[in-house]
């Protein structure tokens, strides 16, 4: 029997150089380890399956946070399953300081011209510092543009420290928001956790949030003061690092091993009822 | 140089029979594929990573959805790595129906009987049917009592359909609640997606739901129907399968191309501005 020809996709554009019947390349979302700044490192194979491993290595070409974190990536990835390129023949493109900063939306960041690369046909990936790209991290701008091309967007599996905080911390993941970092300032901050505590408690939807490592142990005061003794707070820190901890209690008990702390560790925070 | 006896954590219990120096066993967060109930299959390893694989073969204490679907996920486990004890002499405990039906919350559920095995020094597995525990599935009454216990709850990395939904979409992953399933009466159902777009475009925050796979295409109706023409609509489905497919663009568009339609596979709707 003979193969018949590949169909092509809708929206073909110029013939793939990878694979014949593909016209235009993907954009890959590549989840890396959690570790990111920690002392400790994770085996990567321990973190990121086989399909992931695999598109990590077949890649060329990169949209990322910073090039110098990928390149620590794709070397370990390089040492599990060795790469199609070698790593100084990669091109990484990364996201302009401002979408850093801000984050994608409000921007009003155009990340077309990025992805160039996928309509001459190769397959591009986006990867954040830590975990996966567009969640908590930017890059929404980047899967966006690929959808306004026509691209197809394939997220693969890999660590995401929110879902993994949020089903360790048994606050229900029934419905669940996740509003990123709180204000800074004291008042402003305090206010924003109220309203935050008010809305888990009536709505019953946990509200997940992240800080600042140096600064996890000003947030976690900050919560023990401002929240009621029967609202449930769970700190997650260190996920998927073999020093990891989930703690998740009412904050009555909380206030009672306050000593303890919540250390520098990456950490998430949920509260809910 | 000798190796300092191990330090026992604290709230130890009696000797545990698996590693010297912990007592209590731990409750285990074990992800598995998202392929349950859809006609293609992924192999195991390229979705669950290798802390993941084994976790889940050295496990010999459950608790989970359905016993039978746990089974099956199991010998594709042993297949890739021999699992600690033959699945005929696993110790499975499905959680109870009225706990599936109506999520943990509100049921009162007191999941604490369900873990006396850890207390006897065992770690114990919580899965679900498809993707990761306790998030949009049931099993958070389970991680909340083993912190009421004591007990160490580690989530371990595998697919999550909402996280892959959402960075897929474009929406923007620094702002984003996700709300399980919308109401059946369609006057009810069109009210609610009223209120989660105004949400979403007065908030900046995507709004994720799913359905029950046979109800996709009705929701989807729903959708074009009742979402304003500029509202962005994302549908993910089959996602890790081959035939996976995340489409996100303005609802305006969405009705240009309404007859595709969304298919009965399991999919994640999300909506943002």
């Amino acid at each position: 029997m003979t193969q018949p020809p590949p169909t092509p996709l809708p929206n073909a554009g110029p013939a793939s150089s990878d694979e014949p019947g593909r016209r235009h390349g993907r954009l890959l979302l590549v989840p890396v380890p959690l570790d990111f700044g920690c002392d400790e490192q994770v085996p990567i194979a321990q973190v990121l399956p086989g399909a992931t491993l695999e598109a990590a290595a077949s890649l060329q070409h990169w949209i990322c946070e910073s090039a110098k974190s990928l390149r620590a990536v794709l070397k370990r990835v390089d040492a599990i399953h060795p790469l199609a390129a070698p790593i100084q023949q990669q091109v990484i493109t990364e996201l302009p300081r401002e979408v850093h900063k801000k984050g994608d939306a409000g921007t009003g960041f155009d990340a077309r011209p990025l992805l160039q690369a996928a309509l001459a046909g190769h397959d591009v990936g986006l990867a954040s510092e830590a975990g996966m790209p567009a969640v908590a991290d930017p890059g929404a701008s980047v899967a966006r543009a690929a959808h306004a091309m026509g691209l197809e967007v394939i997220p693969l599996v890999g660590p995401s420290s929110l879902l993994l905080a949020l089903a360790a911390s048994g606050l229900g993941g029934q419905n669940f928001a996740f509003v990123g970092y709180l204000p800074q300032d004291a008042a402003a901050r305090t206010q924003r956790i109220r309203a935050l505590e008010s809305l888990a408690l009536r709505e019953g939807q946990a509200q997940l949030f992240i800080e600042t490592p140096y600064r996890n142990m000003a947030l976690f005061q900050a919560l023990l003061q401002a929240l009621q003794p029967e609202t449930r707070l769970s700190v997650s820190s260190g996920l998927t690092l073999a020093s990891g901890r989930t703690r998740s209690m009412p904050v009555r008990a909380w206030r009672q091993r306050a000593a303890e702390g919540v250390g520098d560790a990456p950490a998430v925070f949920a509260i809910g009822r």
